[in-house]
């Protein structure tokens, strides 16, 4: 193609991933005058800082979701493709999707990470991570399967390991399962069931460093785990866990080794970077970090390429205080939006100063009436920061539909504490797992797969 | 056991369903002193009348449904059991579950139905019905993914067949799932795209009567079908289908055979009697009828087996005016209402005349503004009947959130005309089935497995 020609079309821009990053970066660009790509492979936005509210079963994941065609409708410059990228091609400037391929001027990469297992890939099966709808409606089947088969199980040996409760991981995600799953046994549940009670029900929150919340200040660490035992969660640091096996789980608290049985095992406990971040590394020679994430400049491309950029938690960002920035919504939105308005400035021929991330504080969630809120300059937990939390996570819905569904559910819940999408659902086979009272559950634990884990690092992840 | 003693321990019914019928048996024994067993294999009572709203995303599955704990949990004689009967011991009086038995004195079966193809069981795969959350589902990812698959379609033959739904059986199901898809089509979804039109897409009703809705009167049969064709469907009476195969629909009308190709094919035309209908048959020497319901008494017992009842769906009643009664939610509940006073007039030695049904009148949806109503005495049809429509299907839903939260949803889109729950979820291969532009989709019609099909009857149910 002639340069002539090219110079007087449209400038193209591919964005590949509709999350937090990729999402607000083609929001940015609503009215530039691009023609841009939004490749996704899913049709919809999802909300994830709310996806463990799926799982507990307050929400709907349609609650939480908003179709990227509807939120971009009006954004006439912009294409929406359900599609997935398999490779990019730096030199013809093309994205390679399944069955088709892009053209690119300019290549945003946004495709998020998802659980890391710290090489025992095979823990997914039986401690499922949160990244996904699926993810939250497996995890939503395992939690609510388990009070059934507890009510069922007649040994009470047995009956004890339904009804234990492990999340690995004492990161946001971690805190907010727990503190979840503690108000529906000891709360919600109560009233459910005639051969059990569901306030035995045991929720353990286990995390390798010394205190849950690591990246917070170590006050509001203390107070969420204060407000965490006050809901009926115990709470274990400096914990690792070395294996999961047999439904049971290996921890190792210095040279203490524990056994606990327990048949549900969820993990909050670490991220790898999605499959493109090898993609970009074989094409473009980017340089990936500890786990996988792309190393980008400090305007977010990558060496070598100044029109790929990666944003959101894909990207590893260290040029701000030389550690990588964390993979939360907030750093994905302003990285977006960065790149959003680095490209128009291009267009006109002028630069933009390096990428900075404002941090306009963290927030965790515990149970229906407690959060904990860290805006930098002012620290606090209890009720306040719960309605904190609250207005945040209305606020930032995409979509005014969710925000008026998601208040009213939450409000409905917040007075008469019932949760309403408690749906055991899935294939038929799923459904299968209730326990038989005459087989054995307790496969004595064999050391035939005992891995040990070097460090427990707690979630990057909301 | 000592008679003695039997005499002096409460009344055991066990119910086998959690839908309509045995969900109301459960309600109206409240208060009865007898110890009742609802088992499910499912943990929520779902209000399928509203399913097809889930299937065409307008409402999430939660929406719809409740969990039987949850509904039963002030009911202190009554325990929820989530199970799956597989056999049934009428001598020893026992329920025999995957795991484990229960003992009765009064058996209720209200385990339903599920799609009947007629002899042609492989039709499933390629054209689903609607019967489950996960039927539901399977709809919704269908019909959005065809138009994110014609999106993507160059060839205009195949994005025609993209955008053609083929919905076979006219009675209510068909006739609301038709009026849905096209609102989505012509008004929903209009400026979502941008390299399809789907204005262009084509929606075609098939019934194998002279008219549809055949259970309603005729005059509004036919104002049923002039508001489907208002709102842009194609309604074929007199139409059987003769083969479904290689994404193309084959039809008969009279002599004419047409061959459709069409990527969306759903199935609302017929039903047959769940599993447990066997067992009946087989244990209880029960006599089945043409689609496998169970034929009972006129106190709906099953004959010979006093102790043993049959309710909703999978019964056969002819006993009223020599047909069966309908495979409606109205007759489910009088049904369970029925048998729950019978045993308590039982247990105080008295009799009830046998089972009538009320007949309240007949209701089906065609859209955002129009409904068709069968009260026996008045029938109308229009934006009155679709206000009708709405309350009575408000008023019906278990409980009081699920009513506010549907009234909710209804209301937004009823004023902007949006869809918010339109998520395509799923299993990851799920998810590949956009087209490649390079592979043939039509692979032309063989005869090998065409089957005649004598009749296509009306779905009965709801």
């Amino acid at each position: 193609m002639l340069n002539a020609v090219e110079n007087q079309s449209p400038h193209r821009v591919v964005i590949v991933g509709g999350g937090f990053g990729g999402l607000y970066a083609a929001k940015a660009l609503r009215h530039a005058p691009m023609n841009i790509t939004l490749v996704d492979k899913r049709n919809f936005h999802l909300f994830q800082p709310l996806l463990y509210q799926v799982a507990t079963g307050t929400l709907s994941p349609a609650d939480i979701s908003s179709p990227l065609r509807s939120i971009l409708k009006r954004h006439h410059n912009t294409k929406v493709l359900m599609g997935e990228v398999i490779d990019i091609d730096p030199t013809a400037r093309k994205v390679i999707l399944r069955n088709e391929e892009l053209d690119y001027d300019s290549l945003i990469v946004a495709t998020g990470v998802s659980h890391h297992y710290f090489g025992n890939d095979h823990w997914e099966t039986v401690a499922p991570g949160l990244k996904t709808v699926e993810d939250a409606l497996s995890m939503r089947r395992r939690i609510f399967m388990a009070f059934e088969a507890a009510e069922k199980e007649t040994d009470p040996e047995k009956r004890r390991a339904w009804l234990t409760f492990v999340l690995v991981g004492g990161g946001p995600t971690g805190v907010e399962l727990a503190g979840a799953i503690a108000e529906l046994a000891y709360s919600t549940l109560k009233t459910d069931f005639r051969n059990i009670n569901t306030a035995e029900a045991q929720i353990l929150l286990l995390e390798g460093m010394d205190r849950i919340l690591p990246p917070y200040a170590p006050e509001l660490s203390a107070q969420a785990e204060a407000s965490l035992k006050r809901l009926g969660v115990t709470v274990q640091t400096k914990t690792m866990v070395t294996n999961i096996a047999d439904d049971v789980v290996t921890t190792k608290q210095g040279n203490h080794i524990v056994q606990i049985p327990a048949k549900t095992i969820l993990w909050a406990a670490g991220v790898k970077a999605s499959p493109i971040a090898e993609v970009l590394s074989k094409r473009l020679e980017a340089q990936l970090d500890r786990v996988g994430r792309v190393i980008v400049e400090p305007d977010l491309s990558i060496p070598g390429h100044p029109d790929v950029f990666v944003v959101g938690d894909l990207a590893s960002f260290s040029h701000q205080n030389g550690k990588p920035l964390p993979g939360v919504a907030p750093v994905a939105m302003q990285e977006g939006e960065y790149i959003a308005a680095l490209l128009q400035q291009r267009l006109e021929g002028k630069e933009l100063p390096p990428f900075r991330y404002v941090d306009r504080g963290s927030l965790a969630v515990i149970g229906r009436n407690a959060a904990v809120v860290d805006l930098g300059f002012i620290k606090f937990s209890g009720f306040l920061a719960w309605l904190v939390w609250v207005f945040v996570h209305i606020f930032y819905l995409i979509e005014f539909d969710n925000k008026l569904i998601v208040m009213l559910q939450w409000g409905w819940n917040y007075f008469t504490r019932k949760r309403g999408a408690r749906l055991i659902t899935g294939e038929e086979e799923l459904l299968q797992v209730a326990p038989s009272p005459n087989s054995d559950y307790f496969v004595p634990a064999t050391n035939k797969s005992v891995v040990e884990v070097n460090q427990l690092s707690p979630s990057t992840g909301g």
